[in-house]
This record gives C-alpha cells, structure tokens and sequence, in this order.
C-alpha cells in the first residue's frame, strides 16, 4: 500500500474535480534520474488522481519515426485538452538529454540551443492559454539509489530492471544535463523534491500541485471577462493589397506553355526533398474564391500522391476546441521529406477569430508571436516554410461569386457564410495585413500574390516554390 | 496534363458530394505491383475528389512499432469518418504480402491464416455499418512495366525510384501472391484494370466509382427507417446475476493479509509479459456503483505507471461518433507488453446504445459478431483478454447510491444519469446476460463476479487476472 496522506489525497482530488470542472487543463512533469524514487511518486500521484481524465504519458528513448517530426511532436500529439491532467513521467527534458547523449546528432538537423529556444515558447504558449504546467525535479541520495537497485536485483524477475538502471547512470549523465535545465531563468519554475523519506516525498508532492491548483482557481474566479470588442480600427487603408491588377496577368497560350515544365520541376523536387529528408511546408490564405484550393492543385499535379497531404481547416471540432488552438495543425506537420499543403491554416487564430470576436483580443494578440514560435520550431526541425496570401480585388471576388451561383457545376462552392464575410471585406482587409505584418520573418515568409488572374498567381506560387527549395537544396 | 474524360471528372466530383452530404465514408482501394502505374492512377483519382475530404493514405513496410499492434491497427488509425474518403494507395493487402515476404514472422505471434481472417471480418464489419468500399487491382504487361522503368531511369534525379522498382520486383512475388487475394471468395469484390492505355485505364477507374457510388446513393434512398423499438422481451429473469451474495463474501482481516502478496505477483506479472512483449486487455462491465473503478485500481496499485493505460469510456464525442463504434476503442489498444485497463468499453454498443435506443436493432444484434470478431483480432497478434462482469443486486446500489449522497465528499461520483439507469434495471439485466450469452469466447472469455462485496470482487478479479496470465507464460 502507497502511505499517503489520507487529507491530502482527499484534497487533491477535490482539486482536481474542480479543475476539470473549470476546463483547466494540467501537466505535472515529474523528471529525476534513473532510480530515483519518480517511478513511485508518480505512481501514488497517478492513484490519486481520477483515471477517467488522467494520462500518463512516459517519455522513451526516440524511435526513428519520432526524428523526422519536430522535437515537441510526441507531446502535441499528447496534449491533454480542456479538464484532462497528464502526468508527464519524463518529459521533452529528458528527451532532450536523450537527443544530446545517445549520439543521435547526425538524425536530427536541430541545433541543441534552438531545441531549448522551443521547450522555453512551448511552455510559454501552453501556460498563456491556460495551460496550468508544474515541473518537479526528484533528487536522490546515491545511497538511497543503490539501495532500490540492490532490492530490486534481488528479485529474480525484476532483476533486469536493475541492470537497465545501472546501464543508464553509466550511460547519461543526467544529473548533470538537467542541472542546466534547474539553474536556468524559466516563466514555469521547477519544485525539487528530495527523495530520502518516500511519505514526505509524496507529501511535498501533493502539497505543491494543491496549492498552486488553489491559486489557480482563485485567480480564474476573479478574472475579467475576456474583451473581444475593439479590435479594428476605423478608415483602415489597404498596404499590400493595392496591386495593380491589370499588369498582373498572364496570357492562356504561355500559361500552356510554361505550368508543365515547371510541375516536372517540382516533381524532381519533391524526389531530392524526400532524399534529403527536408519537410516542405506551404500555407495558402486569401480571401475566399481568392483560388487557393486551385492553385494548391497546379503543384501537386504531377507529384508523387504518396509524399503529400493537403490539410483544408474548417470549422474546428469539439475536440479541437477543447485544446489549444495549435494543436490540431501542430499534430499534422508533414514528417521529414513529405510536403504538407495548407488550405488556410493556422492563421485562423488571427483571421476568422479575431473576426467573429471567437477569441479575444489578448488571444489574437499573442497569438502572433505563438504562431512564430511555433513555425520556428518547424524550421528548426529542417522544415521549408513558404505563405502565400492569395489577395483578388471585391469586384473580382463578387464575379466569381455570381459565376459560381450561375453555373450549376460550379453552386456547390458557394455557401450563405461566403456572402456573409464578403460584407466583412474591410475587416480581413485589416486582420491580413496585420498578419502579415506580424508574421513575415526569414524563416517563414509571406508572399502576397495578386490573385485576380488565376493563371499568374499558379505560376508566381510555383515559382516561389522552387525558388525557395532550389536555394535550399543548394546548401545541403 | 492528366487525360482524363471531363464528363467522367465532373460525374466522379459531383457522386462524391453527394455521398459526403450523405455521410457515407468511402473507401478507395488501389493494388498492383510495384510500377504497374497505380501511382498515376491514384493520383488521377486524387487530384478528381476534393482535397478538404479525401485522404491519401500510403501503405509502407512495417516499421517496428506498427509490429507490436494488431494487423488491422494504421488502417483503424485512419479510418475515414462519415462523408469522408480514403484512397489506400495499397493497402492491408499489401501489407499482408510484405508481412509474408519480408521474413518478419518472427516478431509476429500472428498466423497469417488468421490475418486473412481478420481482413475479411474488417471489411464485412465496416460494409455492415455503412462503409462503402471499392477494391481496384492494376493488372500491368512486363513490357508496360519496363517501359515505365526505363522512362524513370533515364532522369537523374529519378534514377533511383527506378532502381527500387527493381528491387521490388526481384524481392516480392507481389502478382503471386494477390492471385490467391483476387481468386477467394469475398463479400468486397475487386475490379480488375488493365494498365494498357493509360486514358482508358482512368476511365475505368473513374466509372467503376461512379457506377457503385450511384447505386449505393440509391439503396439509401430506399431504405427504411431503422427499427430500435421491440429490443426487450417481457417478464427477463436473470440467468447469470443470480448470485446467493451472501457466501460470497471475504472478511477484512483476510482481505488485508491476502492482497499484498497478490498485487506483488500482479507486478512480476507485468514485467514477464513486457519482456515477454504479450498485450493484456481486461475489460470491466457492470452496473452503476458496481465497484469497477476500484476495483482496476486494486489491480494497479503496484504496476509500474509506465506500463498500462486505463481507458474510461464515457460518452462519445461528435468526431467519435462519426466513426464506426469500433473506432475509438480500436485505435487505443495496448502494444505489445503493455496492459490496457477498460472501465466500461465498447460493449456499450450491446448495453447502453440498445437500451437508448441509439442502436437499431440490426446495428446491436450485428454487433455480437463484430465483438468477437474485434477481440479475436487483439488475440491473433498475441493479447491475453479477459472480461470482468461485476454484478450486484439492486438493494446494494440502493445503499451505495444514498451512501454516495449523504457523503460529501462521495457527492461526485452521484449523477441524476444514475438514477435514470436504475430505473431501467431490467432491461441492463436482459441486455448484459445476452452480451455474456454471445460474447462468452474461448480467446476472449466472461467472468461474472459477484460484487455485493467489494473486496470479494477484488480479490477474485485479481486471482483470474494472476491466472490467465500465469496459464499463457507457461506456454511460452
């Protein structure tokens, strides 16, 4: 039996109860070396807690399969949602001690500083979005540590787990690596827990998540409600979007003559990206009929269907919903040497939300550095990032409309919401261009492409394409 | 340019929406040897359906993790949900034959006579529950092939496409081995295309959709309302819950000194079945407040946290709910070594979805069979499965539901939904012994333990678990 505190184990469950109850979501990371007396802890805190919302998430050595995604992949794919608790038992710390030691350099193009860069604006995201993340750090006697060794060898069916043990404190200076981690400034600190006495290890345990669970209610309790109003501003004037659309044109015969040529020329791209293990990234927004699903179309034609997915976003699921906004993109990037195509994207976040007032102003807002950080961390798993904002002029989009409403092959494409966000034109206008203000860095830039000629937008976004991957392709 | 009818392009867009609106999910499977030009077909068909539904779904060799699930498991991974299509740019076929040809027997416990089995149950579940799926095989001459080969080689950049072809084609006796695929008998009949004309190819292609989409489209407009009223006969009298609870019974005293030791063994359990590398599934059924949850906790209590899951099933969610019922469970079962702990599971299709009537009567009768035959696959790759029906009589829920409200501190776990419940006790009677009745396998076998006493259930669920794991180690 597990001696814990019967008033405690009492009370984080309430805790936890209202919690779930508030639609909190809650990541207790428990690191500490080998044999440390964690796989207890978490066990009791585990037992605590209610199974029916509570996953425990180990965190194992790398597989291959994990080293062609981003360094946080395994830990979008396990993000709790709204109310659920995870009980990280090892976490992106000890992976990244596992990426430094084991050698696996050479498989991974990250550079250890960036790959702490983006543990620091993971944490820093999830907690801005109400992610509730508290850390602990088991510290443990070498005395204490050998003495759970030494009973564990003595059990003939578990005796392995003590050599597995052994081989890691040999392996993996842990301690050391993690001191690096426990020294350094952080927005979401870390509580050490010292593992001499197992009961008061599991009361320092408990205490700490109760009393920040504790304050987090009390702070959510008096919370303002969150301002949506007030997000545009008024006569805003068009920057990027003013194209002379006459000169932006491309004629039907050198159209012909030229898309082939350069879709063969994509397709022996996507071959030396798949060689080269680089992931290729491309986001299409713009205003609708703006020709982005079209456009998407002309570079895939000739590529190879089994090296790429095209992700349209649409309304969000209920699931979706109930986890941070990133979470259902972040969980379909493209693995290293497949192309992922996005039909609108993630700046959902700072478009259609901002818009429909479905997040607040502070959301919206922060969400530009998040979404930077976020691309960063594509980047800096290898990925290519190319944005192209489809801009067309309001005559030309109400044309297509009415195209789209005459042709009986064509109607399905037009929906009543179409209609509705034309008479918010003014509004995209402004949530664009602050988008792409905000979010055009040199690892992912924005390409603002005159949309009103279908055909030159096709050909200008495959050769940006190209371009980009040519220069890439050059360096490798 | 793809050549392809433009009629036949419109037709295919237009039969696809409609099926969409309809939720009926689609499955496109495409198989052929390596260069047999499946790929231009594929991608044909792709870039025809609409990129927001369609889902591109390749089947690579087996990576080391995909061995350590069920057969079926990346295909229940990306089941389409309704309205949505998947093309399976080979499939479990091709599976089937790389499992076979690439000597990985070893790391499979699965006979692959019992795979071919579980495909055909597979496919007949999901046609049962509303899936349409249409298999293509590509049927190429030697001379097409080479043809094919030569073209790719003479590009540099490609060169080496062509030179995996080979190697295909020198490892694989793929057109052997989909002979016996193509001549069985089977539910899911397969269209044979000729890879002569490329344009005609597409066409066939194309029109074999169409032609079954079409027909399909109109059985759904003929078919009746589903029947779910008449599912209960009157005056049930209760076969397996008719227990004499009053022998069954274990004094405290007892309780204390024998679970220790049992919750040791349960440990040493877990750590033989990892190295091992069996799965272990235990399934808990019962009435409200039958003691389930504590009674996987007891279980639990001394396992490593690492090494299990514990899976609550409530009400499924609206993504869950476009899925067959299978989907949710399916996709969550545990790899090999691993325990997974079901609180409730997907006998709630039997129980509480016939009983609300959110099940037809044809969808839960139907449902008995695709259980078993669920389970059977989780038994062909390797798990031990036991089912723990808890039972209790009505006075003793009485008790613990008025214990549970006067105990602030139990309030929580009280919901009107459980009262609800009891008052449709028997029909929870009727339908939990029906389960039992046609669910009650060899590979995948009941208990009916008397839960009046909680500790005698514990006890004994404890003991059957110890059992059948110790019964199947033996055998190793």
């Amino acid at each position: 039996m597990v001696d814990v505190d019967e008033a405690l184990e009492t009370r984080i469950g309430e805790m936890a109860r209202k919690t779930k109850e508030m639609g909190i979501p809650l990541m207790i990371v428990i690191e500490g070396p080998p044999a440390s007396g964690k796989s207890r802890l978490s066990n009791a805190l585990y037992m605590a807690l209610d199974a029916k919302y509570t996953d425990f998430m180990a965190t194992r050595p790398p597989r291959d399969i994990d080293l062609r995604y981003p360094f946080l992949q395994r830990y979008w794919n396990h993000l709790p949602k709204n109310g659920d608790i995870n009980i990280h038992f090892r976490s992106w710390y000890a992976q990244y001690i596992d990426y430094k030691t084991r050698n696996i350099r050479e498989n991974v193009r990250t550079e250890y500083v960036d790959i702490k860069q983006d543990i620091d604006n993971f944490e820093e995201m999830l907690m801005n979005n109400g992610y509730e993340i508290i850390k602990f750090y088991v510290h443990t006697s070498e005395e204490v540590r050998s003495r759970h060794i030494e009973k564990l060898k003595s059990n003939p069916i578990l005796k392995w787990k003590a050599e597995e043990f052994e081989e890691q404190l040999d392996e993996v200076d842990y301690e050391n690596e993690m001191q690096h981690f426990l020294d350094a400034p952080t927005g979401c600190p870390w509580t050490v827990i010292d593992f001499e006495d197992k009961g008061e290890a599991i009361n320092t345990l408990f205490s700490t998540i109760i009393d920040r669970l504790e304050a987090r209610v009390e702070d959510e309790e008096k919370a303002d409600e969150p301002e949506v109003d007030g997000a545009f501003s008024e006569g805003y004037e068009a920057e990027f979007f003013d194209f002379d659309f006459e000169k932006e044109k491309i004629k039907k015969k050198e159209y012909k003559k030229i898309l082939p040529g350069l879709q063969e020329r994509m397709r022996e791209i996507q071959f030396e990206l798949y060689e080269k293990k680089i992931p290729l990234v491309i986001v299409y927004e713009g205003m609708d009929a703006a020709g982005k699903g079209g456009n998407i179309k002309r570079i895939r034609e000739k590529l190879d269907p089994t090296g790429y997915t095209v992700n349209a976003t649409g309304a969000p699921t209920d699931i979706e919903l109930a986890h941070h906004y990133l979470w259902r993109f972040a969980t379909d990037v493209p693995r290293s040497g497949h192309i992922g195509f996005y039909d609108r994207s993630w700046y959902g976040r700072v478009l259609v939300e901002r818009i429909e007032g479905f997040a607040s102003n502070k959301e919206w807002n922060q969400a530009y550095e998040e979404i930077n950080d976020f691309e960063k961390s594509l980047y800096n798993s290898g990925a290519i990032i190319l944005k192209f904002f489809l801009s067309l002029d309001k005559d030309e989009q109400l044309e297509r409309f009415e195209d789209r409403q005459d042709d009986p092959e064509k109607q399905w494409k037009l929906t009543d919401e179409d209609w509705r966000n034309r008479e918010k034109w003014n509004l995209y206008v402004e949530a664009s261009e602050d988008m792409i203000r905000r979010t055009h860095t040199a690892h992912a830039p924005w390409h603002v492409v005159a949309g009103n000629n279908k055909k030159y937008a096709r050909i200008t976004a495959l050769r940006k394409v190209i371009e980009a991957c040519e220069a890439r392709l050059e360096k490798e």
